[in-house]
């Protein structure tokens, strides 16, 4: 992995991808003490980041390769992003995901154009299941984020990043990610050492499932205990990834930790004062932003809403809870 | 009123207005049988386009006659434009609000620094209590469209979509306005007859407040019978501008018009599609883009998501209704 995959990525992007906004309120910058930029990857195709890695990786296929297909297993965000790009693309994809994730998300990937295939999260084995329908049909695996062509389209996000707090007279700043696997923390993370060193990575995560502020502290890959279990579904994984990890382990600061109840009133506030949607697990780095003052230096900070896919009925009990 | 004001307001404007995205989604295409393009102003600052008017206008202001203060009377989309405006260039600012305003509006006005004063919408003269505070304590009056610099600063949006729509390669659409008093429909018309001739402005209201609609088939200024009773309070006023309804006679295309319930539905889909909050009156334009395709021509159409202030309890109900 290196910044000139993160740069020919772009080239691949550039044109079909959406650059997202880099908002903010007075509100938010009086509840955190500082000033707060939300980077708003929810407003990105598909509605999360994750497009920016599926297309990255499609079109680094050759393209007898990407012509048979691709699959891809996922709570639902890279699902969408691999379905629309496939789409768009006009090769088939064929997407692995829970039996419990977001009707929302699963309706979303079939409707995006890819074919479903549904597993039990808990005594399943979605790799297995994967690899026998990849031997069976000739497709191509397009792992969520420990995939170099997926780190590198995640990147790109770092790069709108570093221009963007340029013209907003950022001169140092945290840049707080929410992170699941690690694929657009590590992206974003090597974008920035690159391209605006003085902009440093702080990865955020639900608590229960804070693997890699652990890991990132043992200085060691840790696991967590439980698969399931938190509002923040899209972020939600066993452990760093092998490739992900050693990049966040050499360029990310201390790792960020807040509750489910704090991610919800994150989404209460990005609607109230930003005017997005953004769902629990895209809303952990803002909230990290605005209720960990004291583990976040400086008089600004920036925050990626990652992804804004939430069920209906989760956005009004946020709404009904904390506005 | 001419292309040159606009252009002037651009350039103060510059640096401090939010370019705002121009979004869209394969699901809404489907919808409406077209590629359905959002310019979603309500993620500009204060959460609405009355931030560009506001900051036109009191950046024209000779600087003595900024210092003593300004005063608008607003339901409350350019009272928040007005006092974030102020707040930022350090005046002091009055806006005189009707009591029935949503709760949100009205806190927000006075959050962002201005001095409210509430008057009753059926039995109150808001032109009276606004002349006798100017009087006293010698504030400009910023109407909330009918002022050349406020159409002037409305209009910088209509330059941004001319690029846009270029950068995305529309040749030819209607560009639907949720309409008002018409300030930022005529400040659009008049940036597209100048910069982008191919894109044609039309009007769009509740029904109930179609005044813009039946003025322009009249061809004479209609008044509406009522004065409130819509969910979409952030549009509703008794005639078109008499600076605004000439530029849209000369410029605009028949109005649209599109009822409470559709513009609810609208509002439920730019969150499920579009991660975008948007209030009713700021939705009128997409649910005319998605509802009336057989009254919009063409392959390609672009609404303007005008704004997002919407009180969190009508939010939840369009979701539960239309999701």
């Amino acid at each position: 992995m290196n910044i000139d995959m993160i740069r020919s990525a772009a080239t691949r992007l550039d044109g079909v991808v959406r650059r997202t906004p880099l908002l903010s309120s007075p509100f938010l910058d009086e509840i955190a003490g500082r000033r707060v930029y939300v980077k708003a990857e929810c407003l990105q195709h598909t509605g999360s980041f994750k497009f920016r890695g599926a297309w990255s990786a499609l079109t680094a296929l050759p393209e007898t390769e990407r012509a048979r297909g691709v699959l891809a297993y996922s709570s639902g965000n890279h699902a969408q992003g691999i379905a629309r790009s496939a789409a768009l693309l006009g090769v088939p994809a064929v997407v692995i995901m829970p039996e419990d994730a977001p009707a929302l998300k699963i309706a979303n990937t079939r409707a995006l154009g890819a074919e479903v295939v549904l597993y039990d999260r808990v005594t399943g084995d979605r790799a297995a299941i994967g690899a026998a329908l990849a031997e069976e049909r000739g497709l191509t695996l397009v792992r969520p984020f420990d995939e170099p062509q997926v780190i590198a389209g995640q990147g790109t996000c770092g790069l709108e990043i570093a221009r963007q707090a340029a013209d907003e007279g950022i001169s140092d700043a945290d840049v707080v990610v929410c992170t699941g696997g690690g694929g657009l923390a590590s992206g974003i993370a090597l974008a920035l050492a690159e391209t605006a060193p003085n902009l440093r990575l702080r990865t955020a995560e639900p608590e229960g499932f804070d693997d890699v502020a652990r890991s990132l502290a043992a200085g060691t890959p840790q696991r967590n205990d439980r698969q399931s279990g938190s509002l923040c579904d899209a972020i939600v994984t066993p452990e760093p990834g092998a490739l992900t990890f050693p990049i966040l382990k050499a360029h990310a600061g201390p790792g960020l930790v807040v509750s489910d109840d704090e991610a919800m009133r994150a989404v209460a506030l990005a609607f109230l004062r930003l005017k997005i949607v953004v769902e629990p697990g895209g809303a952990v780095a803002l909230a990290a932003a605005l209720f960990r003052p004291d583990l976040i230096p400086g008089d600004a900070v920036i925050a990626v809403a990652t992804g804004g896919n939430i069920d209906p009925a989760l956005f009004a009990q946020a709404l009904s809870m904390h506005t």
